[in-house]
């Protein structure tokens, strides 16, 4: 057997969950979705076709988002999907593993646990949003939704303006307990109230459901307000009210994405906004969209959840942990 | 930072190159990839889109090949491509990893390397169309084509008929030496002729090159013949006349592939054969379809190459990894 075929590799660094715990905070995740949303705007780095499948089999849906970024020069994928029957096993139902590769010679470099970081990175999306459209003297933050990602959100969120109050609501009432103790945690009172109050009394709502049907009108929402729609990624799925795109002005993080299997697919769909009418949030994080221009406009942002989201803080884990003495594997 | 969202994974088998070439042999790389083209014939396994892209860097092609076998409960990827430069780095140019995922679970179960399973299972492929479709009494095996993939190709191709003699031709004629030297080895005389003679001389032809344009032309192919065209996985890439698919009976691993990027594309976009012309082999595997009618029939194997062949010959890597104390790693 010809031996030059096994081109050995170099080391891949192994980055366990806990490993990525440890080392990528919220800081870390911000400024690297930040990059790269900026990347993606200059056409520096771009995501490859999603694939999605129901695998017939334990009701899973199973995938990959990938990309590469040319200016932070990372490659690889994301890889997992949705297991309904894993929390019965003790496991989390979304699973997720990252893999980086390098793009000099297409080697694999490092292998990551997923599930973390794609909390995370989520997380520092609706923030990103949150640092460059909402107006400065936002005070009270609003949730649509209280699940386990909402804590994410909550507490990235909170970060990024004085807030003074939380509101929120949630499908399922008997959720909200749990966000109630994260919002005291960090020292932020906590109000339970309708949907309808959210929008009336936030200055700020981050949507963070599975839901098929607008939860959120658009008559409900104050004038300033900026609304960060994390929920919707997949064709059917929608968190607010069509109009509201409409009279909002409207940011994403990939167009592509956006229309068709994110929070402005209805609102396309209906005619009311056009491709036209959305901005990545790049272009704002790269000055050339103003962002906000008034204290009166409503920001709406689709953070649909990109590929490259998920590499840009997985190769912050990488890093970090390679000079940390990670556990190194080679094939 | 909530805890239960890390989910430890079960352990995670590494099964290194040299692993592989030690573990998975010709025979159960056609014993895997024969069960899998059978279980794509019955439905019960498939393919999942291919994603393929000029990342703009290195002049690296990039992408995965993936999918799932219900049957065999294999789930996974192979990620990897194409890096020009590799071999200026004592690379080789192809690289490949594959993921192999619990599909039970989600969660990732096996990390394998893939360059020499790549070579193995697409021998593996023109093997599995041999035993099914050449004619028992072939004795003249026919090479067009004399590179790395071309000494596996003729290892496995050896052993499924009683071949009293190899005939070759490569674009290059200063490759044959090496390609000789494997016939040598395994004991079978070799004569470097015109492509003409190749077809005019031998039994069983496999065509591995990287060709754009045919290379072996329908008039010069004896009746009888059987023809595995295993280069062509690309648009535009071409090996044989296209007039020689409508003159024999085509068979395909993936019949999406075959019309699309394999060897049928040209005979199909001409007019010459439609997509009902084309039989998947697994349908002769399964005793679907009789397969060769007639001692004079042509038949042609369009080997296009697809992700179940890798992820069923990591399988068997695997499984015998696991079993042999091969390292591994969790996250």
């Amino acid at each position: 057997m010809a031996k030059d075929n096994s081109s050995p590799q170099a080391g891949i660094v192994v980055v366990s969950e806990a490993d990525c715990q440890r080392l990528v905070g919220r800081k870390e995740a911000f400024d690297a979705v930040e990059a790269v949303f900026g990347a993606m705007a200059r056409n520096d780095a771009y995501n490859f076709p999603v694939i999605r499948e129901a695998i017939g089999h334990a009701d899973a849906l199973y995938g990959f988002k990938s990309g590469f970024d040319r200016a932070g020069l990372v490659l690889g994928l994301k890889s997992g999907g949705y297991w309904p029957g894993n929390m019965d096993k003790g496991l989390t139902n979304h699973q997720s593993t990252v893999f980086l590769f390098d793009p000099d010679t297409g080697q694999l470099k490092a292998l990551v646990g997923g599930n973390y970081l794609t909390a995370i990175r989520t997380a520092a999306s609706s923030s990103v949003s949150i640092a460059h459209l909402a107006r400065k003297d936002a005070r009270v933050l609003g949730m649509i939704g209280a699940g386990h990602q909402a804590q994410f959100q909550l507490r990235a969120a909170a970060e990024q303006r004085n807030f003074e109050r939380v509101v929120a609501w949630n499908p399922h009432p008997d959720m909200l307990p749990k966000l109630a103790a994260v919002a005291e945690e960090i020292g932020l009172p906590f109000d339970a109230v309708s949907a309808e109050d959210v929008g009336a009394q936030a200055d700020v709502i981050i949507t963070i459901t599975s839901a098929f049907e607008p939860l959120l009108m658009a008559d409900w929402i104050k004038p300033g307000t900026h609304i960060a729609c994390m929920g919707t990624d997949t064709k059917g799925k929608q968190e607010v009210d069509a109009a509201l795109l409409a009279r909002a002005t409207v940011f994403t993080d990939e167009l592509a994405q956006s229309v068709s299997i994110g929070e402005a697919q209805h609102a396309v769909s209906a005619g009311l906004i056009s491709d036209a009418d959305i901005t990545p949030i790049g272009a704002v994080i790269n000055g050339d969209h103003a962002g906000r221009n008034s204290e009166d406009e409503i920001t709406l942002f689709d953070g649909t959840g990109v590929g490259l989201q998920d590499l840009a803080v997985a190769d912050v884990a990488a890093r970090a942990a390679a000079s940390d003495g990670a556990p190194m594997v080679s094939l």
